[in-house]
């Protein structure tokens, strides 16, 4: 059971950004200026709430969180900046803040602009019915083709980390500190911590736990527009060490990747691509990154086949220098490939077992080198084609 | 109506190799030793026949293609290896020719051994029925998943050029000379000539036709273990203009490669991704290659959805430089969005009527550069899943 972060309140409405009429806005604010930090799709192709959010979030201190669904506000020129501004700067209004201090984030069609005036309608009721309690209305309201909703939690010593995450599909983040670079894809995280930690120490945490989470998984190998991961931290539980701080975030973004891959568009099965052995953890990533986005290998996944010819014709085109004829491979801890080689049906046979399981692990030990990654991947089958072959009629 | 070329002959048994009972063993050759030039997969791991066809193709003379489907004979260890030796010696034998002059090439499953012996078991046979009009038959040996045969042909001065190739799924081909780097993918493509040309004049003409037309294509962004691309060049004909040939070379593997596409597994639209306007080719050639590869553009082509969103998302992942506010596109030449914003939905009713086209153009504009290249791709539809869900089993 989820509880309230001291120093933060919740609200989502219904603003008619949606067709359907679900809940489609959501404020977190901050009781008093909170440290922050922020990470950033790197997709040259980036929404205006992300250019602006990316911006904002340089001073390292802000009021509130303003983010939205039902459109990602991307490929909308000018008129999408002057959306960014009118909406952040009603809801700073309402709460009595500058508006340099709202961070907005949306997630949604692109091209799509966002009806600032919408809302700005809803400003008043959002900030009226804050809540500390209402982060789980905060989840519905991000949500897109999401099944279920993405709340994790860890405890920093006397303080404690909440996360928020929306999937589900443009989901292969590559998230960074901006500048440098540019970002892109939607996946939308927001952690909300009550320790006290200075900027730098808050970035820190956040880009360490990011690189092996969200940074590390894919449902479709498309880097959305709009991802954006935002940390705040109100200090009201006191100083935190750094190290308990950074283990607390990890642990919370790690749960919230595994739950959006978990939910990914479509998926039956989350996946860990867990290469190791080769000479250092770039390779072994690089080599995981392709193995967790082959199309063959993804319906594979969804068929239960331990199909070890694509795992290894995958990691063969990774651009990464390795023996085949020393790579074993097991699925869910059973063997199947020993020196290169299959080790025949029966092997094969228990590991399918294992595939039936919602998670499980794919191993693959490429030589005897020091290096490691491991990538969450989710399977590609019937739904992921019907979500988006239908996604924007 | 494809007509035999001067000094090769073709046959195709079936050899047992598919359980199925289709004709399975394809044989090629040429009435005297034939200049030979091959390109094969880039990928690390590579099945036994690229190593042994890579190797005997150096000599620049050869008298036999002897190709397999059925299995891919890769990741099958030293086993693997003897077979592709045994094989070939019994057909070299039933030619009367030495064995290091017969290049082999296979398809199929990864990790199934190549059986030597029921090839061997059919080599007088595949010996005795070679004709100049079976290269029907060759096609048809080969093929897989492929749903029709591809055999493309060109004219060069007095000289032809003759093509043939199989798909269907693993494909996005990575093709280079071998050494130096190792190959993986399974297309196969085999160009038979009459022009009397040397191999260096022969490989010039195959690589440069391969790298804008195989190597600018993909189904599934796999690569395989088993791509193999060889030319063998009787001189019947007698001397050929140079650009001749490789003007026909090219438009031979241009037609086998849109062949392919069209025939991607479960494909039901063949699609050109044109990029243009970026600062040099290989630029142009990443974006494309991004979009083409991208299962939410590719799931978006099955829909016949103009999700330009997609499109530009895509690019925008692709590591290059652009100003996505210049971004024009197009799709079946109708324009969709221009200053990287939408032109709406009318615009866009207009470009989805020409997505029901089984093949048409989408254009990228992505500034004024004199960089451009077009990749071909298939849609990702319920069809993929099928094939790939159940190729095993």
């Amino acid at each position: 059971m989820t509880s309230p972060v001291s120093g933060f309140r919740f609200s989502a409405v219904s603003a008619g950004l949606r067709k359907d009429g679900r809940i489609d806005v959501a404020l977190a604010a901050a009781s008093a200026p909170a440290t922050c930090a922020g990470v950033f799709t790197r997709n040259l192709v980036r929404a205006a709430p992300v250019d602006v959010a990316a911006e904002r979030v340089r001073s390292g201190r802000a009021r509130a969180v303003l983010a939205n669904s039902g459109t990602a506000n991307a490929c909308t020129g000018q008129a999408g900046f002057e959306a960014v501004l009118a909406s952040t700067e009603a809801i700073a209004r309402a709460l009595g803040v500058p508006s340099s201090s709202v961070l907005p984030a949306s997630t949604g069609v692109i091209g799509k602009l966002l009806e600032a005036r919408r809302v700005a309608a809803r400003a008043a009721d959002l900030v009226a019915t804050l809540s500390p309690d209402g982060f789980s209305d905060f989840a519905r309201a991000i949500g897109t083709t999401d099944r279920w909703e993405k709340i994790a939690e860890a405890r920093a010593g006397a303080a404690r980390v909440l996360g928020i995450a929306k999937g589900a599909g443009m989901i292969h983040p590559d998230l960074g500190v901006i500048p440098p670079g540019p970002p892109h894809a939607t996946m939308l995280a927001f952690l909300f911590t009550d320790a006290a930690v200075d900027r730098a120490g808050l970035e820190r945490a956040l880009v360490h736990a990011v690189d092996t989470s969200f940074n590390a998984c894919s449902v479709d190998g498309d880097t959305s527009t709009n991802d954006t991961v935002i940390a705040l931290a109100s200090g009201a539980a006191g100083v935190c060490d750094a190290d308990e701080l950074a283990r607390a975030t990890s642990e919370v973004c790690d749960a919230l990747a595994r739950s959006m891959i978990a939910d990914g568009e479509g998926a039956t099965h989350a996946v860990e691509v867990r290469v190791t052995g080769l000479a250092t953890d770039a390779e072994a990533r690089q080599v995981a990154r392709t193995i967790a986005t082959s199309m063959l290998v993804k319906t594979a996944l969804f068929a239960q086949d331990p199909n070890w010819g694509r795992l290894l014709a995958a990691a063969g085109r990774a651009g990464v220098r390795f023996d085949p004829a020393r790579a074993r491979i097991a699925v869910g801890g059973v063997a199947i490939v020993r020196d290169g080689v299959a080790l025949g049906a029966e092997a094969e046979a228990e590991a399918a077992r294992h595939m039936i399981e919602p998670s499980y692990v794919v191993d693959l030990v490429l030589g005897s080198g020091p290096g490691s990654f491991t990538y969450l991947t989710s399977d590609l089958g019937h739904g992921y084609v019907d979500v988006n072959a239908g996604y924007r009629s």
